[in-house]
């Protein structure tokens, strides 16, 4: 399947909607993401056009595994979680709803279940938990 | 955490408890999920330890995603897969139960919603399963 240069993403990344952004790098792009299954749950993007993984070069691929892995670091402090779930989905019948290849990054706590999916957040709270994810990300 | 060499990924790659083998290369090992949530549910994992992705290394998470290409590709075309879920946990409230770095591939299809977890397969399906993605990955 062709990239879409009209997704949702592509927009952030153009700036032409909105988005409420924790890191980026050359390469990469980390932004919350407004239907939180967790508190911090935040999305890791590369710059460059791909579907998928099923399409992503492998530089694009080792570019958002480095931000996935200081994403997932940076969470474990923020949150005071104990664990982080990563989930990436390919295709509409793999989970995919935006088709620019992005990661989940979930902060996790014993006993607590992610919500359900597809439900909008309280972007106050969403906006503190990333300025949260900043401050330690900001050393 | 340090690292526990006697976790079960780690007895598997020392070949000192049995598994299901779909693919090796120098850095990364892939073998059958004994507990599918879907037809063709696969683990890959690199051959060095690290726990998770919190402590893997660069090098180990390149290694380890271009197995992870190689392998969502090879599961669309061996189960005519219409997508292809990727999960990677991290610590047990992160949902992991193995201490050994992995990412499940999850071949998908419209309307077939993933097993539950913790369930034993059936052993003969899986080598079947196994067989199917082998044959895509020697083309």
């Amino acid at each position: 399947m062709p990239y879409d240069d009209d997704n949702i993403f592509a927009k952030i990344l153009r700036e032409e909607i909105p988005s409420i952004r924790v890191f980026e790098d050359d390469e990469t792009l980390v932004f919350m993401d407004i239907m939180p299954r967790t508190d911090g749950h935040c999305l890791v993007i590369p710059k460059t056009p791909c579907r998928n993984v099923l399409d992503a070069s492998e530089a694009q691929l080792a570019a958002v595994m480095r931000t996935v892995q200081k994403l997932a670091r940076a969470v474990m402090v923020a949150f005071d979680a104990t664990g982080v779930t990563v989930q990436q989905f390919n295709e509409a019948d793999g989970g995919q709803e935006v088709f620019h290849l992005h990661f989940h990054i979930l902060p996790r706590h014993a006993d607590v279940s992610l919500r359900p999916p597809g439900r909008m957040g309280d972007m106050e709270a969403i906006r503190v938990h990333a300025d949260r994810i900043r401050a330690v990300l900001a050393g």
